[in-house]
């Protein structure tokens, strides 16, 4: 049975670990403290319950250090605050994500200047989140997809319009995007739907659709939405 | 009869005005010197023929100065090339915009680093090419819209999919808003497809569109497309 790491505990990582559990993956969650965080009774910002109430509920799912989570993990989702996902894979250890696939989910939000958020200057226009984590760990296989929409959709893309709307990936090497792309098809991802945009620098493009979803979720109230190329 | 003026001889701009033409509007198109303009037999960057040889297939549009253009037109699109309408905006003279609608069609594109374009850094992310437009002139009645796919679908939404794909709108005057959705009804726009975003700052999300369009346009180097919204 694959194990799955989890680099980051928020809700997107929760959807992803509640997922995969279902489908029969091992799971183990990474986090900076491991008991800091399971005595945490604070709410995140947005809202959301505390984790060591998710955790509770969701027993099959391990939780380990960062470090712990990329050695057990055979494939590492990054589900962590963009703003910090280099320095959660950075102790989450170069050697530890060697060789491995690192499905990058998160997203460069800046919080700092106010709402809503917009992108992490160094981390767009001429970069991207994924295109750094590339580039910080060299010897893993970055393959950046599904950061282009609410973390509902992401493990059940049917729940809206029968599924046929689009999600991007991207990322240099061709086996890894195959071993992601046949994970989505997991949780019912149609190939039709999966366009490949090339190598990781297409991260810059799916990061950047990130303000436009922001307006939209704010305008509409729905968060349950997604894109559809329509030609 | 309404006279529309159009600042910027691009392809963008000859395909607004052979549309309103058919329309019955009036047609003044702006530029730098005229009969430079005129007798220019240079192809633009794209390769597309001089502006010479359209206008002399389209001899009902008018071509004057950016003050003359500004100075007839009732409505103003903008259609320049988006590191230079604030210059030509500018040359068009606050004077003649003052309460008018300008539509703003354009992206802060930045051919300066290389292909494919990023976006200007100072007019993108915490700012945007419709905000600047709007601070620059603040007399005049600033709305984005169309600015998120190709010029041939702007003005011909029914091309593709029936039509039914999303269009974005946004400025600070409601009634700036409904006048320019009035005029993309005649274009074939139903009210259904346009989202209004609320006021200029939407601008940002909406021109933050184009890295993923240009990806996507030349992975699948076909421009005949759009997003819809699924929800």
């Amino acid at each position: 049975m694959k194990t799955i790491a989890i680099i980051g505990t928020g809700t997107v990582g929760q959807t992803f670990a509640s997922k995969l559990i279902t489908l029969g993956y091992e799971v183990i969650m990474g986090t900076r403290n491991v008991s800091d965080k399971l005595a945490s009774t604070v709410k995140d910002k947005y809202g959301n319950p505390p984790f060591s109430q998710w955790f509770a509920a969701n027993k099959r799912v391990k939780i380990g250090t960062f470090a712990e989570a990329a050695t057990s993990g055979e494939i590492i989702i990054n589900a962590s605050e963009g703003t910090n996902s280099i320095n959660a894979l950075t102790l989450a250890d170069a050697k530890n994500l060697s060789g491995k696939i690192i499905i990058d989910v998160a997203n460069p939000l800046d919080f700092s200047r106010g709402m809503p958020p917009c992108l992490v200057p160094e981390l767009s226009n001429t970069n991207s989140l994924g295109e750094e984590i590339q580039k910080t760990f060299p010897d893993a296989y970055v393959v950046k997809t599904l950061n282009t929409m609410w973390c509902g959709l992401m493990i059940n893309p049917n729940m809206i319009g029968g599924g046929d709307h689009t999600n991007y990936i991207c990322g240099n090497d061709a086996n890894a995007k195959a071993t992601v792309i046949a994970l989505m098809n997991e949780f019912g991802w149609r190939n039709e739907n999966i366009l490949d945009l090339g190598d990781i620098t297409a991260a810059r493009g799916m990061e950047a659709i990130l303000p436009i979803w922001l307006r939209i979720w704010s305008t509409t109230q729905n968060g349950a939405f997604n894109f559809k190329i329509v030609s």
